[in-house]
């Protein structure tokens, strides 16, 4: 496919064969990618953050880790992380949320994004599950509390995942601009499936660190190159 | 109501009207009540951890809380809670994690229970949401493992939910008996809905400090009287 490239506020949905490859990246960097994923032809299956948590014992997604569905049967597996810190705890922004915090009526949401960008599978709006978003940069404290701050994601990093069954994936462009979720300033995503093609070369860091290693045999033990150098991408910071 | 017994592995389902209280209480301590919930004739609108934790920005359920719907809308706030400690990232234990843990087949589990509560309404297993596992002990440790302990709640402890919709309410006493999400012994809950009447007294605390109080004007800075005596029971440990 073409990439597609995905505004500020809004969706794309994508079919992936097993065994494909799913890019989602940032352009500009500090843009977060709202996820959700169902089985192709059976979309009673989606996939579960509750059972990829439970199924991990983590709440962080990391590179080499597989995907569960409700029903939890494995759906993708992390193939390349560039950054490291996402999220897997937060719902998608949605009208309600704009207007408890005083925006203006209409506000884009990635709820609503990612309903439209389903309109052909008709899930609808009650049915978009808990997404993992991508890029999102969330600290947790020692009572639990959750503190959403800027990403870490730079321009040009990305996240691959490979499905590990016939999915309908969507993604939205979080178009939060009231908080530091997308460094106050939403910017847009890109997403490319890889079908046969092997991926590209990696995108040249800009601090010098050698690029992200491909890693089709990645576990979580191997963290990426560039996580070696920001051991604070692999760490929920506690305060 | 007559209050109702629920043996481990199987679970019971109440209507409750907007303003009614459900008691979830354990029998003989350490033992987890799965807790799922939707709008009575609209079950499109469920109760959502993913929306309970993003308007609340915190992972930990606590007294005084309200939990919110997919839609963000209020379906419950926590008036009472003589345990402080709770879950709501875990997935319903499913036949696939028995499995996974080698048991054998046909082991009961909180999500077939939950459906089996669920008939008359038509939910079906793949629609069970993530669900609130009150009395469950998860430690979240640096980097975002999660760590199941034993429940740190007693024989009578018990939460204490008002419905702020009319709502159909699951519970399952959790049959997991491999490890020690019940202290490797399930035993039963008791829930009961209360209508016009008062409340019961509390149930004496073994320990003697004094009886958690009433909280119907609770907000998240007050908490139970219990919990001043036994501040772990408040905080997410970090190790
Ligand atoms: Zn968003
Ligand atoms: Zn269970």
């Amino acid at each position: 496919m073409q990439a597609r490239h995905i505004r500020p506020g809004q969706g794309q949905a994508v079919e992936l064969k097993t065994g494909q490859l799913l890019q989602i990246q940032t352009v500009k960097g500090k843009q977060v990618a709202d996820f959700v994923a169902f089985t192709l032809g059976d979309t009673g299956e989606y996939l579960s953050t509750s059972a990829t948590r439970a199924t991990n014992a983590t709440i962080v997604p990391q590179l080499g880790m597989t995907l569960y569905s409700n029903r939890r049967q494995p759906l993708f597996e992390i193939v390349e992380d560039t950054v490291g810190r996402h999220d897997m705890l937060f719902a998608c922004c949605d009208p309600v949320r704009y207007e408890m915090l005083g925006a203006e009526p209409g506000h884009a949401s990635c709820r609503a994004a990612l309903t439209d960008a389903l309109t052909d599978y008709e899930i609808g709006f009650d049915r978009i599950p808990s997404p993992i978003n991508w890029f999102m940069n969330v600290g947790i404290q020692q009572r639990g509390e959750l503190e959403i701050r800027e990403p870490l994601a730079d321009a040009g990093d990305y996240v691959v995942l490979r499905a590990l069954k016939d999915v309908i994936a969507a993604v939205s462009a979080c178009p939060q601009d009231m908080g530091p979720t997308n460094a106050f300033n939403p910017t847009a995503l890109m997403i490319r499936v890889f079908r046969d093609a092997p991926l590209p070369d990696p995108p040249v860091i800009s601090n010098g660190v050698p690029p992200p290693t491909r890693t089709g045999t990645a576990s979580p033990a191997t963290p990426p190159g560039r996580l070696h150098d920001t051991p604070e991408a692999t760490v929920v910071r506690v305060e």
